[in-house]
């Protein structure tokens, strides 16, 4: 079974419902689970914020979080899954902000640093991704981050 | 090239963002656009509506609008493009709601009915699909939506 099938049979197992919102993988979570027949009754809203305007004016990201951490950190993963949790209203949301590369983000950030978070509005859980692929780097990482993210889903409402 | 390369390489060239709002593509048509290098300076939003509710509360689409003539239908869509230029304040925008199946959703509408929105603010173009696949169905009817979309994008800001 895929990782979205699984992720996707453990929300209705437990009659919960999930959204997303993303920064690096730019759709690649929402499309997954979404790939899978059924996701309609577990899965409500994904957000693609690949700007830093649109994190602030649809997520409620900080600009002080931007400007001081910057949109790949773990503060701006923190405030991106609480605001897709106020406008979804679902139970657990996951977050990812990355640098998916081939090339840098015009910091001195490293292509491969990816954080994630989830969180069920109670409990929030951060994940930071040092990936250094050497081929097909910016598939891979957004791949990876991907998985990491289902992944955080499953482990969090419990495998 | 690849469809999602060419529309990325012209907004380039003509100095234009985009966005994008799906519903049945779930996040597909954002995944194929920032599946590219340097999207981020062409593409900053994208909103997977994927419920009724979110379409309302995120997209503004009425629930007037809904209920009336549903969530698959050219007025649905075309306040749903209307919403994400609105909030990302792009250039242009496509929207997509439609049933990909292998289900249908509890109206008499088919499986492989889609609509389809590309606006620049002025002018907005509605496309219907009416497709009939018969084998891997929800997979052929999101390939050939986000397809569509993005061939709508070309074609309104000149191949």
């Amino acid at each position: 079974m895929k990782l979205e099938e699984k992720v996707v049979k453990l929300l209705h197992e437990k009659n919960l419902v999930m959204s997303c919102a993303e920064s690096c993988t730019g759709g690649l979570i929402a499309k997954r689970i979404t790939d899978v027949s059924g996701s309609s009754a577990v899965f409500n809203c994904g957000i693609v914020s690949y700007s830093n305007e649109i994190k602030e004016k649809v997520l409620n990201v900080k600009s002080e979080t931007l400007m001081e951490f910057g949109a790949v950190s773990e503060q701006t993963v923190r405030e991106m899954v609480k605001g897709v949790l106020a406008i979804s209203g679902a139970d657990i949301a996951v977050s990812v902000s990355g640098i998916a590369g081939p090339n840098s983000d015009n910091t001195d950030k490293p292509v491969g640093l990816i954080y994630l978070a989830v969180s069920d509005g109670i409990k929030t859980v951060v994940k930071k991704l040092n990936n250094q692929f050497t081929t097909d780097v910016r598939n891979s990482n957004r791949i990876s981050a991907s998985d990491e993210a289902l992944n955080l889903i499953l482990k969090m409402i419990g495998e």
